[in-house]
């Protein structure tokens, strides 16, 4: 039996709150500090409200702590992005297999729903309003202020755990300390939230069970669903340039831009100068760092150690992957949390590095391939190959939105299948062409040749 | 006329010194700050001593303002490497053509030259002891304490010069501006500085003329020749594992390794146990980041803005070249001084980011592959192939060290003529294999093919 631990996580956002509800199921006595207020009794939810799509890996984690349920009733599930092109053109594109969906919800009503779960919990204890000033890590003292009092508080727990964001402080803590590896890196885009309200008299103004994106090469703009009927948009879109946050500066430079560029979705965003010159500018970070833990005192875990940027929608199921496998450890725990923490980190770094980079890939997808009509055919005959060899052959998106595979495996896979689509489809102008002779041809010994070389390249224990 | 400026440089180290020669020529009244006491003044040289190795860079920087002959009397020409093995066996591997050489100095030693040759220049100053605690980027005024006396003195001046290293506070000035781009990382080796003293009576006990390397695979000691008749030894070794900075703790440990892995070394080392348990262990990171430049009043420049890896021995060298790319670009001048911030950051980045990854990848090939006997004869391969291709292959070890092509160049035509060695050597078992038919068609054939590829790329502007 584990000694029960006194432990404190650094931010009560999605990953703190879930991870209090596992942390308290094996016994430990959780304290969640969060510098904001509760969200529940704010009238608007304040804070980065951009819409989360919800996947496997995420589902997973809400199911080992027996809430999926509870989340499954604000989700709405979206089967496939469609594509708006120019004139206003839809193009539909499945996500996956009939009935997979990653699903939309609001980043606030999640937080709030797993708040509610938690809080009734006698070892959870919620401290609002508590902004971490500075961490000892070797004596895990912590110092708080109360930031509707000032007043400045001690803090001493037996566990710490850093689940306090992209701009986490527990890690600001560890950069500190010797030969720390740390990296942020920023995109030169931004991102802006928007809004397309419910229909008058309720009811949604798109296709409801999908992702809409607006791909423009150099910029896009999505729209997910709400359970209210509206949309919430998001505009990529450069800081600078000629066609830029910079270089939009009057409502008419806004509007023209906006028919040019979105003319199907101008009439439903009646708000949009106001909008746009209103909310924020949001950057896009990757962070990156190692190790993510501290002796057997602290533990970063979700964003705080692995930020990534939004267009593979993976930065919250991948924090709550985080949880997991940290769960998992610790079914076979032998009580050394130092152990735990180094074993966790050196499982998870691989692949909370290889969604950071998925993710920057997928950007470039997103906003430009989509458009493509080769881009898109390839898509069908992936489906096709899939379909042929489903042990041997699962879509990259797939993998890593339906399945557990390890993300880094995920990665590391896509490029092998990249290889082999490059040679696939110099052959193919339409689908139909994929049952040429030649092409299955190739297509079987290329799917046996890497086959082989991945089992000879696992055999070496380089895998 | 470019209107002359009231320039402040922070660090008075190998670059911050140069700078202020080439800055003052230009007519500009320059001040340089230095953390440390004047280098001159104290009896032994304190400080980093690893001794460096010029090349072709360096010396073009010293050339440009007249200065190379009173460096080169100081410099050791070192023609190639020496390799030890474990029995003492001596392999030579020469760096270039003949002639072609890298040279030893001192850090301390070219440090004071530097200053010696700059501070009688009217337009030069420097002060010592002067810590920079605190930069406002907007205004340029400049918090520095005086480490004598420890009173605060506030600083002003219309541009500043970020010279001071890999731990630069002007970039940490930077670093807390929006959207700032940084990266540190450190390898999971470090080295400690030992000591070959001269042989009794004056003169060398190795040979004078090269860098001698004991490649060990996992871990390796290099020797580099000073004017004393002394060698500086430097260890590069794990931080931790079964051998490791962490393993050896007694004077026997130390000494059984030694005859294990240097015997040859250990009687050349009298004072090995004192030298390797009283030095410190050195870390070794790779800082990057960007921009460089903070509007018209501030420039990082050499380490503060690219710390490398030594094992390229391009540091200094990569250093000195920036300011030899930005003194080409004040020939032109127009008086912007953000608009040249701007373009050398943009210039020289994709330079620097390539030193730093190919001096990451020589230490993999100093430690490892150089005691390969595939390796040598490839190298030895790649000498012919450049006897017969003088115009198409340059290995890049000479790109690197005996040029002045640009870094980023060096990297991607490295990679290029990787993959054709590739290729190459699978047809090659001795030198004489060179000859054979088979194996120079296929030579001239990828060297026609990758000469297109790369005349095809650059008209794609992707070059």
């Amino acid at each position: 039996m584990t000694e029960k631990k006194n432990i404190a996580i650094m931010g009560a956002g999605l990953v703190g709150s879930l991870l209090s509800l596992y942390l308290a199921k094996r016994g430990h006595k959780v304290d969640l500090y969060e510098r904001r207020p509760d969200l529940r009794k704010l009238g608007a939810f304040g804070g980065r409200s951009i819409n989360l799509a919800l996947s496997d890996r995420g589902w997973r984690a809400l199911r080992g702590i027996g809430i999926e349920e509870q989340v499954r009733k604000v989700a709405i599930p979206m089967y496939g992005r469609m594509m708006h092109d120019e004139q206003g053109n839809l193009t539909y594109q499945p996500y996956g297999k009939e009935g997979q969906a990653i699903y939309s919800v609001s980043r606030a009503g999640l937080n709030v729903a797993l708040m509610d779960i938690s809080e009734p919990d006698p070892n959870i204890t919620y401290h609002f309003n508590r902004q971490l000033l500075n961490l000892d890590l070797h004596t895990n003292e912590a110092e708080m202020r109360n930031t509707e009092t000032g007043e400045v508080e001690k803090l001493q727990s037996q566990l710490l755990f850093g689940a306090d964001g992209a701009f986490s402080m527990v890690r600001n803590a560890m950069q500190k300390t010797d030969r720390y590896n740390y990296s942020q890196s920023y995109l030169e885009y931004g991102y802006k939230e928007l809004t397309i309200p419910a229909a008058e008299g309720g009811g949604w103004l798109l296709e409801k069970h999908a992702l809409h994106i607006w791909p423009r090469g150099n910029y896009m703009m999505i729209a997910l669903p709400n359970i209210d009927g509206s949309f919430t948009c998001t505009l990529f879109f450069p800081y600078e340039g000629a066609l830029s946050f910079e270089s939009i500066k009057t409502d008419t430079e806004l509007l023209n831009f906006f028919l040019e560029a979105f003319p199907d979705a101008v009439p439903l965003m009646p708000d949009l100068a106001e909008d746009y010159f209103s909310n924020p500018i949001g950057s896009l970070v990757t962070v990156k760092c190692f190790p993510w833990s501290y002796q057997d005192k602290a533990l970063l875990i979700g964003d705080a150690c692995h930020a990534v940027v939004p267009f593979y929608g993976q930065g919250m199921n991948a924090g709550f992957e985080d949880i997991t496998v940290l769960d998992q450890m610790l079914e076979n725990f032998d009580g050394d949390w130092e152990k735990l923490f180094k074993a966790f980190e050196r499982k998870r770094k691989p692949d909370a590095d290889a969604i950071a980079d998925l993710a920057v890939m997928n950007f470039i997808e997103m906003r430009d391939k989509v458009a493509d009509p080769r881009f898109l055919l390839r898509k069908k005959i992936e489906a096709r190959i899939n379909q042929q060899y489903p042990d041997k052959w699962i879509p990259l998106y797939t993998m890593v939105t339906f399945t557990d595979l390890p993300y880094s495996y995920a990665l590391e896979t896509g490029r092998l299948q990249d290889e082999i689509m490059k040679k696939v489809m110099k052959h193919i102008q339409t689908v139909e062409d994929f049952d040429k002779p030649e092409v299955q041809q190739l297509l079987e010994e290329q799917i046996i040749y890497k086959e082989k070389l991945k089992k000879h390249t696992e055999a070496q224990g380089r895998g």
